[in-house]
């Protein structure tokens, strides 16, 4: 290309550059964008429409691609062109999505978010606030601080004893502490790598920790044939005695244990550990406690049921999800240490254009030496804007509110004849199957296979969105309470839209 | 407390919760929301105050937190009271932040962002549109498989065979694809560990490596001191011939290989690493080649200046992250594997409550099962977003309108007696010095400290925004061209500026 053809090109390109990034047009779009999504909102939670929007994966697919090819070929557009353009691309966006404001949705653990923390987002997001070292992001800094500091000493942490991060969702925050556990535990694995161990090292979980701790083990290169796994009470919880009999073998054998991980609660079930118990018997063996607290964290926010997590603060390292049961919309993931100086433990590394050595002292607010990121989201603005407007007291609401729920559903299950609680719920995970007469003398299988075909009528359809789990072996119907605008009515409706369903499908 | 107390409480705790998912409040709140931003957007697109809004950690934090501890003091309030809190706590967000979009920032590889990328992120933020499970997010889920598609080819890899995914960053996308690597080179290092290594194995990097790649090593049971670094040309390019010498070796004492990892381009100096010979001599020698193209990858998208990642579809893995070159607010990073069915390496895991075995079809588009994330947002809606509107030329531009300016920069330091450029920049990476006559002889670690203490003077006064770097132990200014904005009058004012700060610092 001449240089007077390039001069030209670059000429065209940079007026292409002013529209995208014209202040008018992120107006017009911004105004049509918060309509959109209060109209979107009001029908939602008003129980309107699907839930779930079903479609198959390769027709989403092709209606996605479909829009970037239509957007290769078309002409420049101009500004009300590409406002009319935008309001459709939400439109479709929100139709073709799954629906967590409405109260029919009882699935994940996924939340109906607080909007109000996704307008929070949508400031870091259009203003890219990030972080990685202080002064690229020192309000965003500020306020991941300031939440650590709050969430921390709510755990019951000791202020200015324990320290504390952000990171991109629970299954890295878990990895992130259990490397911190890996590398205090096993001196030198960080530099020497584990291909140097004497005896190879163990890390002891509770027997249905989520998959993200035992995948900790084969990232680490622990391996996951190195998995201990605790046995579970009757409650489905860790049971201390099994748990110190292991660690008295493992010792008497010097194996090197990396960590003992424990659930507040566990996944599948809900369980809640026994901290206490086991903090005192990780203790007595001079192991590392972790706890995955994702879901079950957020109670240490509500006076009546932060006995669930009693203990908490006796791990050495804690992870807690405001994307979960503080209603924050993803990713916002909490990893605490009860000492401050394992802070530096999971990492370590030289980045001369990172770093400014002339300022030691800002390291301690670099966020990237205590994370896996490097460039990070502002990703507890959420949580710290709506903890602004209301207080901590909104969250105490959430948490009381959803667990009330829970319980009146068990109630309600118990009363049925034909659906079947697996157990008093201990949080807001509910767990049960449909059993009507006709299906109790079919084979487990059938039994079993029923279930995961009745959920999947119900959700494709987008009735009710709710999921499913396997337990010793067996299938379950496994709802959790993550929006708290669904109401016991709407839970006699599932019964309801389960029966017909159901009856619909009986072999 | 009793059933009455209690049932008091909760129906408070209902409207409290009402209240904060109020439509309405919502509304209110996004209009307030879209003025201050599009009046912070002018004011800083014009160039108008700093860039950025220097304040000590400490009296940020304090800051912060006082908002928090209001809140919780705070009566309740009512619906006016908490829009006009919201947008004081939206104004005091803006006032103390890192401004790109200012013209003057020409920091770190983090972009002057997009904003309406920005606005799509919102609509998956206030809906908490996410992914692990496609029917979580089906719409997420297309968004983010037709970009992979679309992007994919861009890099030449050819449709149908390869395969790949968007996860949190840049670090975290590495980190994926070196695990994948380590999971094929080693067998059964997943499940068994690395303790029953035979010989201890090597990660063989450029030597300039961003920190995240070397970490890799460290996280993944490898060991930083097993990585080997590839000697560089004068153009700080990895050298293909010490490569082959290096990997002749390694074979030669049977040393396992987990990968090479090359850059494209390197973080402190921006160079471009030969990839088509050095893709030639891993195949030689039968080693898995990864490039760390985070910055450069999206050259793809430039018909001007793909030469510069030429030969990157060769590579077994490939890191580009959106949130660099493609100007899309954080985090969106892309992970490619040429080939389809590496994309199932890096994990294993079983989750019986969110992955349905009554559909086995379904996983092939279940997230969770390649990426560390389970929960994971939408974070490809902003690029497709953008993409939808304006097509693949806006990328194109935005890649030669930075590259060309940094040119530009360079031929206006090669005129100045007082700057002095290290090197023709091959991308929009210039580091440079300040050097005027009376510091010439000074001794180099006075130079060094100097250009250091400049830099601070400067992004504490909030005239500019650059960083700094340290190449063969010496210390240069650092600039990067991350907003399309910048003109080269910004940048003969950055030389005006920081002759005037260095005139009042010399020594």
């Amino acid at each position: 290309m001449s240089p007077a053809n390039l001069s030209d090109r670059l000429a065209q390109q940079r007026k292409l550059i002013s529209t995208a990034y014209d202040p008018q047009l992120v107006r017009d779009a911004g105004q049509r964008l918060i309509a959109s999504l209060v109209t979107h909102l009001q029908t939602v939670q008003a129980g309107q429409g699907q839930v779930l929007n079903w479609q198959p994966p390769t027709e989403n697919i092709a209606l996605a691609t479909e829009r970037l090819q239509q957007a290769d070929r078309a002409p420049e557009l101009n500004a009300d062109q590409l406002t009319a353009r935008f309001t459709e691309l939400i439109e479709q966006t929100l139709q073709h999505g799954q629906n967590l404001h409405h109260p029919h949705y009882v699935g994940h653990q996924v939340p109906a978010s607080l909007p109000l923390a996704g307008l929070f987002d949508a400031v870091t997001a259009i203003t890219n606030q990030v972080m990685a070292i202080y002064e690229m992001g020192p309000w965003a800094t500020a306020v991941e601080r300031a939440m650590v500091h709050e969430l921390g000493a709510a755990i019951g942490f000791t202020p200015g004893k324990f320290s504390g991060l952000v990171t991109s969702g629970g299954s890295l925050a878990n990895l992130t502490a259990l490397l911190t556990a890996r590398n205090v535990t096993l001196g030198d694995s960080w530099k020497t790598g584990l291909a140097h161990s004497q005896l190879p090292p163990v890390l002891v979980t509770h027997a249905e920790a989520h998959y993200c701790v035992t995948r900790a083990a084969g990232v680490l290169g622990i391996g996951t044939d190195q998995i201990v796994r605790v046995p579970l009470d009757r409650q489905r919880r860790m049971e201390p005695a099994a748990l110190d009999r292991i660690l008295i073998e493992l010792r008497q054998r010097n194996v090197p244990i990396v960590a003992v991980s424990a659930a507040a609660c566990a996944t599948p079930s809900g369980a809640f550990d026994p901290l206490v118990e086991i903090a005192q018997i990780c203790r007595q063996h001079q192991v590392w406690l972790h706890v995955d607290a994702a879901h079950g964290g957020a109670a240490c926010l509500s006076p009546q049921h932060q006995h669930l997590v009693a203990g908490l603060e006796l791990a050495d390292s804690v992870v807690c999800d405001a994307h979960k049961m503080l209603f924050i919309p993803a990713l916002c993931a909490f990893v605490f240490y009860r000492q401050h100086e394992h802070r530096y433990a999971a990492f370590e590394q030289v980045a001369p254009y990172l770093f400014d050595p002339s300022v030691p002292g800002m390291a301690e607010f670099d966020n990237g030496i205590t994370n896996v990121e490097c460039t990070k989201r502002a990703a507890a603005m959420g949580l710290w804007g709506v903890w602004s407007l209301f207080g901590r007291q909104l969250f105490a609401a959430l948490v009381d509110v959803t667990l009330d729920l829970a319980q009146q559903f068990y109630r309600l299950l118990v009363e049925q004849n034909d659906f079947q609680p697996l157990c008093q719920p201990p949080c807001n995970i509910v767990v049960f199957r449909y059993l009507p007469p006709t299906l109790r003398d079919r084979s487990p299988a059938e039994i079993d296979a029923f279930q995961l075909r009745l959920r999947r009528a119900v959700i494709e359809a987008g009735d009710f969105y709710l999921v499913q789990t396997s337990l010793d072996g067996r299938s379950y119907l496994r709802t959790t309470i993550m929006n708290p605008l669904t109401t016991a009515a709407h839970l006699r409706q599932l019964l309801d839209c389960l029966r017909e369903y159901g009856q619909k499908l009986l072999p």
